[in-house]
């Protein structure tokens, strides 16, 4: 027990408290157990982080916010100046490609959200600071005053790892702590991570606290913290009955949960830009479809296409694409499992299989890039069964004839992350667009023109997030600064309190140079310097 | 039945479809039955409103913003023209004072709320656009593409109504269509408001049914409409047990519910302010407690005295001043039962009745203004029992001495909409200040110093929420444009979307003239402007 790795509670590495069992990683590729083993934690570590983390709330709001941002770019730097190391251990842990995937997309991704994340500390633009002269009200977004607990996913061992992607620097840019619950399917890059997030808080001079992690907890003990009224709020990104669990504890808290589920990406290519070139797009496809093994949010699950011309030689060239790629290394046996019962649901529900459909030849967790194909009328008939996620390399074609069968389908999808309309340059498409894309625009978060879904830039337009049961609740992203961070605060207003005793970001002199909403316009201005304010009505 | 009041379903006035039963307002002050017996809806009611309702909301976000303002600003004139006869019917049905509360306060409120959601659509500021020149990414605040179902409290016939209120408002600001659940306490005002509504709704060329209206349901048909997932979010003001009731419902099938539920609105008085003038605080105290019988959810439900001369004064003013006082007419049955069991709760807790605790004389629906009073370490002990909501005019004393005990008795306190602090003029209670509003800072939405929580602005910089469990959560306003619209928004964004496919608010050219976030700044200008952005970093 004594060589098993520590974990990170209460503001310094420990031996787990009465570890209940214990877990390795694997290698993907030859699904053979690797590096040390981890500890499945306790309720008595539970409770340890909880109450930690509950002081390190209390810190973390009269904390000056320089020191969040000194800290999110000391850690940007670190996992920069690491990203050998990290890069080694998450591509032995996930079979994810080294080049360009892990080091050069993305590790700089991580480390440059923690760079927005301070960036936007700095500013204080996720304050949005509300002031009203006619009234003596004045209000900002602040702290939660309580820990928000992570729980990372499988697929981003980096971007959205519990202790260093989009969550955790959202939470902890609005001042809270964060329990990070790690993913098992890559414990060794999150110890490292979590390494050097600890230093970075020492030397920013943050409470200890301020950052804890769990590398495992079984699932009920995790149902059980998620439902503890002293967090604050919890993100989560995994699967969807992972995050329906989690919603159910938390929801009768009244616990705030922002729950990335699940997706299925409707790509439809709309008539005038399949004629324009098939065969490319066909191979645009693919490529999206099969990049990390199609272990993407954003994967695109289901493709629209017309029964034309164009649209058969789209479907004869992404079939062979398909049928001549190698299976490709899946993260786990659990995602090779879900997989193949993902898409033997499917191909039950009336999907034919065109390409792949097993797990085909080679050592370790694989699965063969996978396409099929249903009709449109069977795709609307069966809305549950068809729209089941299919999480790896698979995709489903829905084969359309005419332009009303479209629309039809846009109508018959349920809440995803994004939508995409593939239309001709030359404005042929646009009556059908505007008629597809209605239908879709309320459905999902991100309608994108064009482009596959894949790829998810950090902007302060993105909408990583999309409408029930794509995520929790369709008003939130989970990626963008300083959007993000707005999940992870309160809403506080002062009434008639004098300035001395405001939060800098209300007082009457703007000293944060942050803008403001003063008396309904935006400005820099300080309050009563006249130029930026107008008369209240 | 042919007698019955008509519902308001579909886009018209017809007779109830096979209603469940009846029921009547009563006037509280003689408690009994007066007006018309309206209809208590069946499911069939239900979902005609839901199928109707989800009709509207697809027509709605294709209508003209300008539409919209029209439609409200009709309707707010309209309530304002037959200011008369409303008043009339909401003093009947609940014994508020005609003048000044309902005709000279908040009636204008309701109006006013309405105008100013009509400026928030004219000016586009609901919609929060954001523009990331660099990525091609472009997002905005957007409707829910689904009907909002509103359910009214008991307490503000006009400004809280379903059919008139901030719920309502903003709902339908944001080009969702409203389902309005009215109050059964006060259905003839309900009634009136919504024939103003559909009236203003027709005029200004709406689709008929973005306003619709139910009188009544029973309990258990409530909770299952509150979780059909055709509804795009809730809103929802009442008791605690209502709002989690519906909440229960809601929270599994993903439905956003907005819900204010209760609050005990501690009041601080430190000791210089108390030592300035305890009579007249304990004046302001009285006032504020027993105006509209204490049925406000921002009534001061506890108030937190030193035990110095100064204080002793105060609870003798205070206690005389209850004491002398008539009992006051409550709105119904259930209210004065309710705070009957309330504060013989507070009294079994330990509370000590200091004047008032029962009905007292005369007829119809009241009881006594009461002031009780408990020490503080009692109070630290018993956080819940002492903290129930005991909604009319009462009020409990905490006694503390010294100010270790302030502290520990502000970091006592659940979730609430107001927390206030009473502080010297020449500074001498600001370190006390200091450490208690540190806690009480994050147990409230709206931090006040020196005046009573009672009487809420519409302002933008208002929080009409609060940490749970005085709602459902703690980001959310439900009162201030247009801060109050965003509860019932989606969040959209488009990836790569030409000009001419994108929403107004988000093309180059800036025909709407809306504040835009731009490359990290708010501003007025086209987008490729020049001076208005940056480079994006």
């Amino acid at each position: 027990m004594s060589d098993q790795p520590q974990v990170l509670v209460g503001g310094r590495w420990r031996a787990a408290d009465r570890p209940t069992g214990e877990f390795r990683a694997e290698d993907p590729t030859r699904a053979e157990a690797i590096g040390p083993a981890f500890p499945v934690s306790s309720a008595a570590d539970v409770e340890a982080v909880l109450i930690a983390g509950i002081a390190a709330a209390a810190d973390l709001v009269a904390t000056a916010p320089e020191r969040i941002a000194d800290f999110l770019e000391r850690y940007a730097s670190a996992i920069e100046g690491d990203a050998e190391t990290l890069v080694a251990l998450a591509a032995a842990e996930t079979a994810l490609p080294a080049e360009p995937r892990l080091r050069s997309v993305e590790l700089p991704r991580a480390s440059g959200q923690l760079r927005q994340a301070a960036r936007a500390v700095r500013e204080h633009s996720w304050s949005d600071p509300v002031i009203d002269t006619a009234s003596g009200l004045r209000a900002h977004r602040a702290p939660l005053g309580k820990p928000v607990l992570v729980f990372g996913p499988n697929n981003f061992p980096f971007a959205f790892n519990a202790i260093a992607g989009s969550d955790f620097a959202s939470a902890i840019a609005a001042r809270n702590p964060v329990i990070a619950k790690a993913h098992p399917s890559h414990p060794a890059t999150s110890r490292r991570l979590a390494e050097l997030a600890h230093a970075a808080i020492l030397a920013a001079g943050l409470p200890a606290a301020a950052v804890q992690m769990l590398y495992h907890v079984d699932n009920s003990l995790g149902v059980r913290l998620a439902g503890d009224a002293r967090l604050g709020a919890i993100g989560f990104t995994g699967s969807r009955a992972g995050g329906l669990a989690l919603k159910a504890a938390a929801d009768p808290a009244g616990i705030p949960i922002f729950a990335e589920m699940s997706s299925i990406n409707p790509v439809f290519l709309l008539p005038g830009a399949l004629a324009e070139d098939a065969d490319a797009l066909a191979a645009t496809f693919f490529a999206s479809c099969t990049m990390g093994s199609g272990q993407f949010c954003t994967n695109p699950g289901i493709v629209v296409v017309p029964k034309d011309a164009a649209g058969d030689a789209f479907v004869a060239r992404a079939t062979r694409e398909f049928a001549e790629a190698s299976p490709r290394p899946l993260f786990s046996r659990g995602v090779q499992e879900s997989l193949a019962r993902a898409v033997q649901g499917l191909t039950v529900a009336g999907a034919q299989v065109l390409a792949g459909g097993d797990v085909g030849a080679g050592t370790g967790y694989r699965f063969r890039p996978t396409l099929l194909s249903v009709e449109s009328a069977a795709f609307i008939d069966d809305k549950g069964a068809l729209q089941a996620e299919a999480f790896g390399p698979v995709s489903l074609l829905v084969r359309v004839d005419g332009d009303e069968a479209f629309t039809a389908v846009a109508k018959a999808f349920e809440g995803n992350l994004t939508g995409t309309l593939y239309r001709a340059a030359d404005g042929s498409d646009d009556v059908l667009w505007a008629s597809v894309a209605r239908h879709l625009r309320e459905r999902v978060g991100r309608l994108i023109a064009n482009r596959m879904p894949t790829g998810v830039a950090v902007s302060p337009a993105m909408n990583h997030g999309g409408p029930f049961p794509s995520t929790s609740q369709a008003g939130f992203t989970a990626v963008g600064m300083p959007s993000a961070i707005h999940r992870f605060t309160a809403l506080h207003s002062y009434d008639n309190v004098p300035d001395a005793l405001l939060p800098d970001e209300l007082r009457d002199r703007n000293t944060v140079g942050v803008q403001r909403r003063i008396d309904g316009r935006w400005s820099d201005a300080d309050v009563g310097a006249g130029a930026s304010t107008r008369t209240h009505h």
